[in-house]
């Protein structure tokens, strides 16, 4: 049987654990995994692009465990009442390769990612930051200050979404947690001043979010809406000012905001910073831009970490997913058993 | 919510139905897929290899449906009481990115891989065919029994296999269904007058199961073993004697017997024989070859019979795969809506 954690468990499992203890337990997981980066089997995503969005698998594998998601990108979805990103992982035993555990990951991956930014803005943010402009209130917003807080002790937001709405909603969501709220009245506003930077926004385009006048010397840009091709949030007159840090170069070549910048330009892989093999912050002046597309290993992570803590409680249930002959060459003689006279 | 088949409403769904309506089923849901060929989007399948076996994701798409299967391959894994093969798949709706209908795929992979042998036999192997060989009694053997007999009306069967218990087994699970089954003394007995071989061992090496000397003129090759790098079963010289059928090339010259050959060996896409755009069998005296490693469309026409096939049926559940908020913005409201002082 395989473990499955479905929307109602891994819902009511956040609401009993908190948001910020999880982030925080799988930022521990995040940067085992992230430390060990070259022993993982790796590879780009497997996207399949259509007119309203794309469909990725995206597997990765130490070797005791692979790992995939399945996840979508389909910007227009909630203009009619869908979600743009919904996705679920399974993981498996690489020894015999059965599945043995299976997962929701729309709400994993909101809380994936903001423990990915908040484990990289650790990095690469000024010390001392408190305040983190957020352009973008759409799904992964609130997730981002929850993980913020609970790793950098950021309090003080500044929002701006071009969707009143989705403004509202996130003031109403964050505002009893304790936040400190500015809504902006545009980007640029939102972005003045901040130590932190966040772009979470979701058309498909190359959009401009932010443009290199409205970067203020010292800035940590977290960016991490452009993850596809022609999909982007930032000048890329941005990329060429700042430091660029990556998590798969690969993928980040074709994904991420450094699309729009020559195929050899500079940049720096994230676990090596990690590890101190590679230089993050250099200068309290420095502007250091994170272009996350999102890796697989973040996935691997996740998953590891929510089957580890589901582990003796009632939040999950078991599937018949992998048929089980007694003889494991005689699969046809389950079918036989079910019916003595079959055809 | 998303439907799933579980392996217990599989099994039974099979033993109502019978294997051989259900392939003559799914044979026609094949051609129609293999006849709009080109209308699909197309990969190779992503394989993350270890030495014990394989893991792989196959993706296929057309505008309305995306699937994918998650199938191992551990040649091991029978002497450790599991099976070498299993597998579970997904179909999702493209122009939203929702899944919509889960299932087990062990089973499911048995029966189209069957189908899809019959399906090329019909076009390929001599009319008034009724022998087979069959070369490999392992999990797929009576599945290709049965379709063999399904769509072209091959009734006798002769088997070898290096397992003496597999032998049985196979013989005490299709004789009753009526088989004139004879058993071999070794493969080139089995292949002996034979027209039709289908060899389907699961060595991972590049194992020799048939040399060009055991061939007959006329006869029809169904290679379904060979389907890894490094995992071959027939002697290369047969495939230079023969004339070579495949489904997708570029993943064929990687994981099928003609990776033995050089790049550019002459090999013919099943489809456009199915579509008249190319010549099949052409002689009476002609050698085909189905170098068949399996490709994603099959199982995206498999998975859809099962979905159109279980519809009104008591044979499938639905599972709470995708979080589902009354805004799709407000994603976040759902763990908050579990617990109002939530941090």
């Amino acid at each position: 049987m395989v473990r499955f954690v479905d929307v109602a468990n891994m819902t009511k499992w956040i609401a009993e654990q908190g948001v910020e203890p999880i982030i925080t337990g799988m930022v521990d997981y995040l940067e085992r995994d992230f430390l060990r980066w070259e022993s993982f089997d790796k590879t780009s995503r497997v996207p399949s692009h259509s007119p309203s969005g794309v469909i990725e698998l995206m597997p990765t594998s130490d070797d005791e465990t692979y790992a995939f998601k399945y996840v979508n990108g389909h910007p227009l979805n909630p203009s009619n009442g869908f979600q743009t990103v919904t996705a679920f992982g399974v993981l498996a035993n690489v020894s015999n390769g059965y599945p043995t555990f299976w997962s929701e990951m729309t709400l994993l991956t909101a809380l994936r990612t903001g423990a990915t930014s908040a484990m990289v803005a650790k990095l690469l943010a000024r010390p001392g930051a408190t305040t983190m402009a957020l352009i973008g209130a759409g799904t992964q917003s609130e997730f981002q200050a929850l993980a913020f807080r609970a790793i950098l002790g950021i309090t003080r937001l500044r929002i701006w979404d071009t969707d009143p709405a989705a403004i509202e909603k996130f003031v109403r969501n964050v505002e009893p947690l304790g936040f400190d709220v500015v809504v902006a009245t545009d980007a640029r506003d939102a972005v003045r001043g901040a130590d932190i930077v966040t772009t979470c926004t979701a058309d498909k385009a190359n959009a401009t979010i932010l443009t290199a006048d409205m970067i203020e010397p010292g800035m940590h840009l977290n960016a991490i809406g452009g993850d596809c091709p022609g999909k982007t949030e930032l000048d890329a007159e941005i990329l060429r000012r700042g430091t660029v840090f990556v998590e798969f170069p690969p993928q980040t070549r074709i994904e991420g905001e450094i699309q729009q910048l020559e195929a050899d330009s500079p940049i720096t892989e994230i676990w090596q910073v990690l590890a101190g093999q590679a230089a993050g912050r250099t200068s309290a002046e420095q502007v250091t831009v994170f272009d996350s597309v999102g890796f697989a290993i973040e996935d691997f992570s996740a998953l590891r970490y929510v089957r580890d803590a589901v582990d003796g409680t009632r939040f999950f249930e078991e599937v018949d997913l992998i048929a089980n002959p007694v003889n494991p060459k005689d699969l046809f003689g389950l079918v036989a058993a079910a019916v003595p006279a079959l055809v």
